[in-house]
């Protein structure tokens, strides 16, 4: 009985030990992925290269941050939305698009979000030049 | 004492169950700066535009990659490093890059992995063109 009440605390003691352990280890798993999945080259990419009318900058500008939140928010298979202008020429926009495959970006161009965000700018695009991409090597640390 | 030998387990659940809420919300912390870092203005950042012989593209890929992969594994300010070229126009490459700060592309460019890659490319690349850049908007999920 004596045993019995030291080895209940103990194995209580291990028990902790051992949820602690699994937890961290499925941390570092999903840290690992995080960095490791974006080697995957089987996802959809493309750059758009966008000159916007200068009148219209900051709506344009806030139109696209809008419709991007959403798409990462809502879609599953929107990944990554990097949008940027040029420091020289901030009309020059550039945005660099990854999807988890083909569908995915299909699926993206007939949301409510991105019809609305097209039909918000197409009075705000001066040129817009889309390239299907590949990637060489898409490198990041976990965290930016 | 009957009292305290039916605490000491008690206790110990509970700081076992503690520690493992602890962990839990330090990983739910760890994952929304992941995410959310990403939206950091502070960034330094930079598109480079680049064409390659043809004759030399394979070759050239090879040293980008060799380039970019020493660049984030071992620089602390190399964030981000994504290489990717046109479907259509194989030998136009472009680099999307994301550095801690200035300093550290200052840095970066100092590295042995760096000017090896510089020097191994010098007579691959047909034009470079270097925009720095300011975003707009960084979205990611976290898990690429």
């Amino acid at each position: 009985m004596k045993f019995k009440k030291m080895l209940v605390p103990a194995m209580r003691k291990i028990t902790c030990i051992r949820m602690f352990i699994v937890t961290v280890i499925c941390c570092l798993i999903t840290s690992f992925f995080t960095n490791a999945s974006a080697q995957n080259g089987q996802r959809f990419m493309r750059v758009a290269r966008i000159v916007v009318d200068s009148a219209q900058l900051d709506d344009y500008k806030a139109a696209l941050k809008e419709g991007m939140e959403s798409a990462v928010r809502t879609e599953p298979g929107v990944l990554s939305l990097y949008a940027v202008y040029d420091k020289e020429e901030p009309t020059h926009v550039t945005v660099f698009e990854i999807y988890l495959d083909e569908d995915a970006y299909k699926a993206h161009i007939q949301t409510p979000h991105f019809k609305k965000y097209k039909s918000t700018v197409q009075n705000m695009v001066k040129s817009l030049e889309l390239s299907d991409v590949s990637p060489i090597a898409l490198e990041a640390k976990s965290k930016l």
